[in-house]
């Protein structure tokens, strides 16, 4: 099967966007969703939301320790984001040795992924790697391919990186990550560094990466980022307590 | 059927936002989504994208006028966004005799839908009702409902209104679109008075609304926003001839 790796954290857009992405899944067989909450509890929402999903998954949680967390007014690229809950992820596959062999896939839940790109995923012998949408700024960023080799890359941020590119822009065949069994996701990477390293401390060299087609010709994954929920100003002045009286709690 | 309107405008995150909204669409049986993109010209992109979708449809265009398009550094809500284009689709459905009784539904390319809110759409008699989440500055908006019928809303946003709901939050029977062929979208709405001012002209009353549910309990559809994609700085510059000469322009 396909094991599918997703980090999630409790936020307001969260719902939505885990919706949306189930959406999409639930048009791929064969697959297994690991999905682990950034909190010290898994919660309700994320465990009916998968439970209504019907798409077959394991669900863990583990809390990103309070150095790492990201503070208020930080900006995103501060901190890695979804390490420990990768690696725990890692674990539990590694650890599962009843586990059928299969591809692993580490998807982001605000990303935008294509039907298609699974069934490339499918055929990956060792290291899959093709082109991401919107990331590194830029339309998309990944490898110039050639005859189905990696020839070169297109990017334009810190094009110092063996491997540039995108968490959602390679996908690695169980036994590698099972040959290679001390290899985790580092919180010492630098800054955009993660992918690359992870792919270097799994000894991958760039002949082995297979692109997704003989020229790595379609976006089929995107780096979707969801605006950031902001309640109106006034908000508390502003719900009279006629409203409060009858508002119910929803879930959103 | 279920008649959805989606207009939809070129850049860089619609082909991700349309690619969601279709992976959500073709979990639903008996719809006919009609595309209405805000251009001179049907663009290949989403020709191919429904195409691909094999969700039945209807894809038309019409450019908003000059005078009404956003100009850089304006704030969104400066323009009513869609309105050709919603307007250009009920034009579709009051021209086209043959079509079957249904509801229609608004949805905008970048929200969030669940499955289980079309099921509810179907039941639609005259004007579905029910909370948008994310929605007017607070966590959801919409009705307020006891024993099935609306007795208040929690909105804290423009309270005068006499429907306080986004577009997302409700849905026509076809006959009643039918019955008042001369009501459409209104640019001269006020600003957040668009979904508004079209169910009064529609000659709705708050008695005629149908709740979702008995006591509209479940947000089942959300106001997300796509975060608008920005280029690194100094792009050209960063991206050397080398890369340039195999550079592929691939559809993002
Ligand atoms: O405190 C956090 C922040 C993010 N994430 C998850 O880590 C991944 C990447 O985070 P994000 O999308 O915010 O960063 P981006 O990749 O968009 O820069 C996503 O699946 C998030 O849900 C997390 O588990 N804890
Ligand atoms: O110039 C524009 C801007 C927006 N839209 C469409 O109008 C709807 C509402 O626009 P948007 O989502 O930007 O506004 P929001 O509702 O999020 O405030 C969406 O389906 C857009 O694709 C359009 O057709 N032309
Ligand atoms: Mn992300
Ligand atoms: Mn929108």
């Amino acid at each position: 099967p396909l094991y599918l790796i997703t980090p999630t954290y409790t936020r307001l857009t969260q719902k939505a966007d885990l919706i949306r992405l189930s959406h999409t899944l639930m048009h791929i067989h064969n697959i297994l969703w690991i999905v682990v909450e950034d909190r010290s509890s898994k919660s309700k929402l994320v465990t009916n939301l998968l439970d209504r999903s019907g798409i077959e998954h394991v669900h863990m949680n583990v809390e990103t320790p309070k150095i790492f967390r990201l503070r208020p007014g930080d900006r995103k690229y501060m901190q890695h984001r979804g390490v420990e809950q990768r690696n725990l992820a890692l674990d539990w596959i590694r650890m599962s040795y009843e586990l059928s062999q299969g591809v692993v896939y580490f998807m982001d839940d605000d990303n935008t992924y294509d039907i298609e790109l699974f069934h490339h995923i499918r055929k990956v012998n060792k290291v899959g790697i093709w082109p991401v949408g919107l990331s590194g700024g830029n339309d998309y960023e990944g490898p110039i391919c050639e005859n189905g080799k990696v020839t070169g890359w297109y990017t334009i941020w810190d094009t110092r990186r063996m491997f540039p590119i995108d968490m959602s822009g390679f996908a690695i065949h169980l036994q590698v990550l099972l040959d290679s069994p001390s290899v985790y996701w580092d919180r010492k990477s630098r800054v955009g560094n993660l992918e690359s390293d992870l792919l270097i401390s799994l000894g991958i060299e760039r002949g082995d990466l297979e692109p997704i087609d003989d020229t790595c010709s379609q976006v089929l994954v995107w780096h979707t980022q969801t605006v950031k929920f902001e309640y109106l100003e006034n908000r508390m002045e502003r719900i009279t307590i006629k409203n409060l009286e009858k508002y119910m709690d929803l879930e959103v």
